[in-house]
């Protein structure tokens, strides 16, 4: 192949992002057609900028497709298993956003299809591909510290949604710190067993209306005896911090945040530094396109992608666990959730 | 009066310290007399270097001693109760080092003398009087970012103690993670009521003989509303690591460790700094003279100690919870442990 | 105009990267054309990859073309002030890739002639478009630290370039220090009056053979009363160093280098935290795409550009008075220096 | 010997610094007694409450007395040469503030009578002993970055003198530069062999009427190679700027500044952290101590000092050679000024 053919299934704002990012800066990929059930003018002009030539509303145009090698997902989350069922069955490789779903049962039945059918499946954990939470799990990873032994993250949004997401967004757990649930996966290079959640209605009461919280501390015990715990803020009025670090045997290693720049100012008052990075466009900016490539670098080469069906599988498991401990006020053991 | 007279019980290691740094940097206050039931030639010898006239083995010739102020207890830990009682029926002003006791009745019992006699009453919890940790609690407690939401302590040692004492310390909570119950109230303001605790076993196996872990993430909530977690490891190569760090409604505010030093080292491979300061001397070098200095302003000045009887009295009753939750696997209520 | 259509002359290095950047991200530029004399089918395919539809050997194609509104002069330095001339003469609004030239009055020629025609000429001076460096200026510019007092810029390479290409560069001050000569100028808001050179041979004996230094301090006197100092080597092994300063009435402000991740490792030996950005495509990456977008919104808009013809000017007559400096051993006025 | 005995000679402010720390933190020496021409009752009741039984105004009787071992010279600069002299007669050991006098001929003098005599002499540079610059020096001194290219040091004081001492200081190059003149001697490991100055007057114009600057940068080159800069500024409002910095072959080593704490802020405006230390006391407080446990260890163990009499020529030299630069507008070598 010369170019990996893709299909981008939604053009909202994630979906604009993976399309822009695969047409300027992935040269072994193009986009050439995009599907969009609320597809409009301002979307075709959009798709045209950026030269994807077929637009359509329906789906179906893309899996009957001969041309597209590859599908993006970028759709609402109810629609991705189902999507992935049906790309799988075309033959399509697949990157899907997450989460797959929020339904165990459903999630199992896509993986089940793309193992069938052959295909690449990569889930957009995006977060794994940032430079700094990267560069602490290469260490770990390499075994230098030896073994680890706490695995912490810290992971706040600079303001809430709003209500009317937070509504269908599936809680805490499954929207925001299902990245987080899925972050300690990869730098601890282990499962989860056991998760024991605290939470609190603090930024706003309205959460409380949607069984929800807006700030939750979650420990973790991991299969190979670490332990860890997150830390989640809906509301951080100094921008999107998020920081990870993991104690080990021999040492630890962590990330700061990334700064806006990297000037200061000394006063007679005090010494003043530029704010975290706003929010997830700003801080996982190159990480989005960095997850691309990876993906299409496993199809063009038939690697194994970075991000796996069970990977998309066990955060959604551990959201359901921590969402269960904070109900039921106890530890919850992740044999209690199916797999 | 000219300057408050004091006399030690103990002359350990603390005790050596905080004699050493009331005769050198506490203008206002001197050591006379030294007690202590394992006194040697070695003790009287350093006692008499830096100006301390007398030395017993009798603690009682201490509260005899009519020209004795105030005592400072840093005698073995279950000493510490009887002899607070014992100093203030003798009138006597009292700094005495944690815990009070590992006895929430026994604790009450000194309080209680305490308060009959009218006395001073300051327990040692050092890291409230080190510079960073008390700037971080002072823009908290200025109440110009708006109220906590989110308490964070990472406290870890650089390496475990002997096993000899594992044996006899109470456990990582009562010995350890005992300073950071006492940080989070400090830094949030509030009272505990409800902990929950995740341990591991990872530095040594030794430690599950003594029905210990060596490794705990305790997770708080406060009356306040806010939340918190504290980690703890015995044993973090890199030195000893202390940091805390509030989240509230209009920012957050956190500490870095003191560094050995400021110099770095850029090479063609990375950028190389110094560690943490070794221990808690190193760390709390300074912390640990201005404690008895505010001690001796609010004898001299006759105001509230900034460590009360409560103050001393509380994290020993959270790590009897946290203690409770790691043994029973499941959330413990402050209002389970008596008070 | 719906897009500043540009041609683009020359497509080595500096070229394709402003080639890139047009194309991929400021939506109101495109390249319609591509002048090179040395044209091969690499940079034929390299242009319609891009989009770039014309391609020719000579830029005379460019200048005659009705089609392009704009210039980009990306050609070897000696070129720089004949396409000026050539396209301010044809009416085209002109980018240039600094220094104009390493002759003065040539310079001036070329400015004389963009004023005659009354089209806008930008410099490229990348650096007063990177994050860090424009927020140091902007405090500065803003007035509230009061009058600059200290400037300071830090400014190493990590390699030294091809000796073949010190033969031609005209040496460490043209080629080099030139981005710092203009970044005083940026930073003071205020002209240089008085240079004095310090230099060495340090890391090649061979930059001896061609009458250059590699590590040179350069201190300077501003028409503004304020003072300054440059220090340039043209081997960092730890990457490139980008540092700038400015201390004032009442206070400081200054700049840290970017570094390639954020992660750190905390050992018993030490902590370790990545290298700075290895060189200036790494550092000023944004910054290449910031200036360009402001030459475009000045032509669109009818603004002055923000660097200027003088702004082009000045640098190099700095650079020749601290290269006659460090010949004559003395303090070179820039009064001495043709304007 | 078992404890060196010390005669201090002047009780003013760094005396008195002096005076507290060896009674306090040096274990091996011990002050006996005092003298001072303008002794009065504070000074003496100062001496006694630690332990200075002895005070005198007449010099002479410290010169005199066979129980002192060494004297600590923290006169007036004018008195520094004489009482060398006089004490290298006497076969007293002699640590003396800087700068020995602003007389070439007269340092001489005084360290020709300690070369007769065979005592040891220790000049007051403290910052040799900061814990940070030393580490950046010892970084340097162990070859393993390479030779040194370029030696950097910042150096500014919070605030500006009174004019009063401005008027009898020497000026800024014997006043204030004069610890960075040691400072570059010390990391370098080399002698300056030119120096070339730029000053201006800018925080108060009247330094100019003592023919003074209150800003100033110099440039040097090393007999090594080396070249470096110093910048000082009188009046740095956010506190006491202390840098250095050494480009090497192999990397750069350099420090931060100490902060008087490590927490920081961070809201929807910036990240805000505490100022550097105020000023030498807070920043140089344990090298005032490290510097003269090192003096009293070179005595009792018959050592050399770490700071030797032509450590304490040079910088005085190197001053004269920067005022004469500044004043003839030239680079000043370093063999025009007597040696």
């Amino acid at each position: 192949m010369t170019k990996i053919r893709m299909g981008l299934l939604g053009a909202g704002r994630i979906g604009k992002l993976h399309g822009t990012n695969v047409q300027n800066f992935i040269p072994d990929a193009e986009i050439v057609m995009l599907a969009d059930p609320f597809l409009n003018d301002e979307m075709v002009e959009w798709a045209k900028g950026i030269g994807i030539e077929k637009c359509t509303k329906d789906p179906e145009d893309v899996f009957a497709n001969p041309d597209v090698d590859a599908v993006m997902i970028c759709s609402s989350t109810a629609t991705h298993a189902d999507f992935i069922i049906r790309a799988a069955r075309a033959g399509k490789h697949i990157f899907c956003e997450k989460p797959i779903h929020t339904d165990i049962d459903k999630i199992k039945e896509a993986i089940a299809e793309v193992d069938k059918a052959g295909v690449k499946l990569q889930v957009g954990f995006v977060r794994r591909f940032d430079r700094s939470h990267k560069a602490v799990r290469d260490v770990v990873a390499s075994g230098k510290l030896g073994n680890p032994y706490v695995v912490k993250v810290c992971s706040r949004d600079p303001a809430g949604p709003p209500m009317e997401y937070i509504k269908v967004s599936g809680g805490i757990f499954l929207d925001m710190m299902i990245h987080d649930f899925d972050m300690v996966r990869y730098l601890s290079g282990s499962d989860v067993v056991e998760v024991s959640t605290t939470g609190a209605v603090l930024t706003d009461p309205r959460y409380a209306d949607y069984d929800d919280v807006d700030t939750a501390i979650v420990t973790l015990k991991f299969a190979n005896g670490a332990i860890g715990v997150i830390d989640n803020c809906r509301q951080a009025p100094y921008g999107y911090d998020q920081r990870v670090e993991v104690l080990c045997e021999k040492g630890s290693v962590q990330d700061n945040n990334h700064l806006e720049n990297e000037a200061y100012v000394s006063t007679a008052e005090n010494v003043e530094s530029a704010k975290p990075t706003y929010f997830f466009l700003e801080r996982y900016n190159d990480a989005f396109v960095a997850e691309v490539k990876d993906f299409i670098d496993a199809v063009m080469n038939d690697k194994e992608t970075p991000v796996s069906g069970k990977d998309g599988l066990e955060p959604v498991r551990i959201a359901i666990a921590a969402k269960k401990s904070l109900k039921e006020g106890r530890p919850v053991k992740m044999d209690e959730i199916p797999s």
